[in-house]
């Protein structure tokens, strides 16, 4: 080191306490480690939420029982929706920009993208039960999942501006007409293309694989995959994934 | 939809309120949109840090002053430490499944991911001030950085398990001796590569681009790149990126 700290600093302060031969200030506690090492349930939480949106964590199966009270408060509060917000305002700012052809069109994931299956969840310990795809299957056939406003704000706006539309879901083809029908009751009327996974093709594919192979069909196809929007990494990642990409929060699942 | 509401709902609720023909309930609020559909600035700040996070907001140049006391504060508080420990131990938890080689590498990158420029941003406004290159060349001269200290956990362990250990940093060449003396005196004590930027070969080329390139050099030297830990998505997005990524926190700044 060019200055050795002349002093030893001693006291305690909030944000920086200058004591040190240069112009830099030194912090006394540097990089906080919590008590004994440990952190509280809300930060250890949010760590695990971090982990998860900025693609750390892979192949988790449930949410610790410790964090379910956080991402209860977290879906169920102001934070949520206003991280979706962000998301969505950023790809409308990016769609602002092009100048789009016919054959362009933005990517939607449906599940927590485009309808939230927020109502299943609640009732299924907000991530901290094993997934029960038997059950979740009987929500999703129900039809009833409501639009996820932020998304349904940046799709009209997208609509507005010329820009096509092309769903593609995981969910099988069995459950495209309910699903349709779910879609038109809450706002999305209109699509380029709507895309289920049949199980004939792909049984035993991951999430990404499959959706990988359905944009390359896209692209065979002449259309121009300009944006896409997901809210798990397995939407929006691999061979022609996009232009841009939007990754919307999920705490409860990863697929 | 196949079940209407048969009551309507009254009241409030935290999490959630039966009032549905299915065992699914409603919620009353849905998604929050805030008071007049305006959020508190923590609640803003947050979505920011989610949105730089999970690489939703690219090419932005300064923190919103409005956000500097939230940076201030998660830099300096449990948060930080919390977010990059669960990096930094998701990314040992994935070191200890390989079956390494001898031309196993793990690239870390250094400003704010090895050594901390927290005292330097600190005294520039936490991230609100422009970028003052001339005044950060001055600071990483001093040689006076501190470790992140979860990030010196990890380097540690992955050497302790034989794995090697390349730096690609953006700082230029004209600064690799006195970086080399930070490092060493802060903990860092081994590796296999250390590269510089070289402004001969890459003057006005993206940081992607360089570390890019350097990537794809080490590996037509032989090496295998398993695993890349970085605090921007320019360090670990591209061509042999590795074959998996780590992205460490940070508020302050887009490279």
């Amino acid at each position: 080191m060019k200055m050795k700290a002349l002093v030893i600093c001693a006291g305690l302060s909030l944000v920086a306490f200058a004591c040190h031969g240069s112009e830099y200030p030194r912090f006394l506690s540097q990089m906080k480690t919590g008590l004994n090492g440990h952190y509280s349930t809300q930060v250890s939480c949010t760590s695990l939420g971090f982990g998860v949106e900025a693609n750390n964590l892979s192949k988790w199966k449930t949410v610790p029982a410790a964090c379910q009270e956080y991402v209860a408060d977290y879906l169920l509060g102001d934070q949520y929706r206003s991280d979706s917000k962000t998301v969505c305002r950023e790809a409308y700012f990016y769609a602002k920009t092009l100048k789009f052809t016919a054959r362009d069109v933005f990517v939607f994931d449906i599940d927590d993208t485009t309808l939230s299956n927020l109502q299943y969840f609640a009732n299924h310990g907000f991530g901290v039960e094993a997934h029960n795809a038997t059950a979740f299957k009987i929500w999703v056939s129900f039809g009833e999942a409501f639009a996820l406003p932020e998304t349904l704000v940046l799709y009209n706006k997208l609509v507005g501006l010329g820009i096509k539309v092309v769903f593609i879901t995981e969910r099988p083809v069995d459950l495209k007409d309910v699903t349709i029908s779910n879609l038109k009751e809450v706002g999305f009327h209109t699509w380029e293309k709507f895309i289920a996974r049949d199980p004939a093709i792909y049984s035993g594919k991951l999430s990404n694989a499959f959706k990988t192979s359905e944009r390359k069909k896209l692209v065979a196809e002449g259309y121009r995959i300009v944006g896409n929007i997901g809210d798990q990494w397995s939407d929006i990642v691999g061979e022609k994934k996009g232009f841009r990409t939007f990754k919307l929060p999920n705490p409860l699942y990863y697929d």
